[in-house]
């Protein structure tokens, strides 16, 4: 398959669970109405993204709502679907988890988010995610009949390695869920975006919650996807919005070709 | 010390070794006197970028005539000098090599070129230095009363690997001597320099030769310095120019205490 559709869901995300999963079904159906194979949501797209909220909105697997909701989108709409993320329940432990369905509603993957977001910026943003979750020990990654898909959640962009590791293990797109804050969104999004495409020769698709100004937690939007030549394909504003976007995958064969990066990498230099 | 001051001598390269070695000698006298403290030259600085020449303009250590006249350099202007780059020869092989020396004259380091530059985009640029030249196989970097500085050579700025290899090793600057073409100049040089300041905290001063549109090998221009937030703080023209910017190491120390990229690693989760 040379090509195939993406829809980035950047949906508002409120207090109410139910409103929050209506908004994701109805961004879902919208991208599958528009062709898209394979679709994503944000971070934390069913609860407030705080500390204060993880614990009451989490889920545990089988069983949660949200989780089992997913499901049967995937198989409504028959598409892949990347579940943003949710709060995930486990043995006393949470996690910011991204589940993966497939389009006949069957779980492919779990993603727990592996690097926690813990910052300190005087007059910014402070935010300690790992006073209240735990973190995953794993990179992640699915079969589509389009290539491989890999899937990280925020914070984890911020570690070439970690992507690195997926496109050796075969990645030609990342699906990032991410809440980026309004100090480090206009200074690095576009950025990290663009550089681990780039250096990787992968697509990467980051879904944000639209931006809410009423909210504890104000998220930057600009949902984009960016190409393995670096660019910026498709990106948001602020607003609600279903963004959609074409991988090709004969242009990512093309541009590993002229500038073959991962032929060229010398691993017995690199320090781990 | 908190602070201390870099010189970047974006000159213009041509047949002539001689001219070159004079146009290098004049810029870093020129950076010493705006009180530079570390200075640098682009890649390939006493030679024209061509497999064609570098065999011809080679030179050897101990003994080769651009690598003495570095030393003086760097003692007549009591400076740290990373020497750009030359074409080096040892025993029948070639290298893009970069001589580093000390305020004294003494020779700290020596870098060659890890990754060699195999590119073929069609209607753009096709370039193999692996048919002239043979690869380095270790990272580089030496200690100033500054602190710890890496170097690195143009296209080996492409693996963050590398990059990655010489923070663990405690840079706070990586120099990197560069030609970037017309086709990845444009769209990859800024991204790439701030992405691996803002991955790995560090500073990062790219040195471009000026651009010669009248050279077999157009060079980008552009010199530039990158901070640890990953914005560019000064960046050049594409005319010959001596650009200055201070390394500030309280600010990044800063960035490291606010967000903590390079704590929050989680090694075994990756693979090499």
């Amino acid at each position: 398959m040379e090509s195939f559709k993406i829809g980035l869901c950047q949906m508002q995300v409120d207090q109410s669970k139910e409103l929050n999963l209506a908004r994701a079904a109805s961004a879902i159906q919208e991208a599958a109405q528009q062709g898209c194979q394979l679709v994503a949501l944000p971070e934390m797209f069913n609860c407030p993204y705080g500390n204060q909220y993880f614990s009451s909105y989490a889920e545990t697997f089988p069983g949660g709502k949200t989780i089992n909701r997913l499901s049967q989108m995937a198989k409504e709409n028959s598409i892949y679907l990347v579940g943003g993320s949710i709060p995930e329940q486990e043995d006393g432990k949470f996690y910011n988890s991204s589940f993966i369905f497939s389009p006949t509603g069957d779980m492919l993957a779990r993603h727990r988010k592996v690097h926690l977001f813990d910052i300190d910026i005087p007059d910014g943003i402070t935010f300690k995610e790992s006073d209240t979750l735990s973190p995953g020990h794993a990179a992640t990654s699915f079969t589509t009949p389009f290539g491989r898909v890999g899937v990280a959640i925020c914070y984890d962009i911020r570690f070439p390695e970690l992507i690195r590791t997926m496109t050796l293990q075969g990645i030609v797109l990342l699906i990032l869920p991410a809440a980026f804050t309004m100090v480090t969104g206009p200074a690095h999004w576009e950025l990290t975006m663009r550089a681990r495409a780039l250096d990787n020769q992968i697509y990467v698709a980051a879904i944000s919650p639209a931006r809410d100004k009423s909210a504890d937690f104000i998220a930057y939007g600009h949902s984009l996807v960016t190409s393995p030549w670096g660019e910026v394909i498709v990106q948001a504003a602020e607003q609600p919005s279903v963004l959609t976007a074409t991988i090709d995958l004969k242009m990512l064969a093309q541009v590993r070709q002229q500038l073959p990066l991962l032929k060229h990498r010398q691993v017995k230099v690199y320090q781990a």
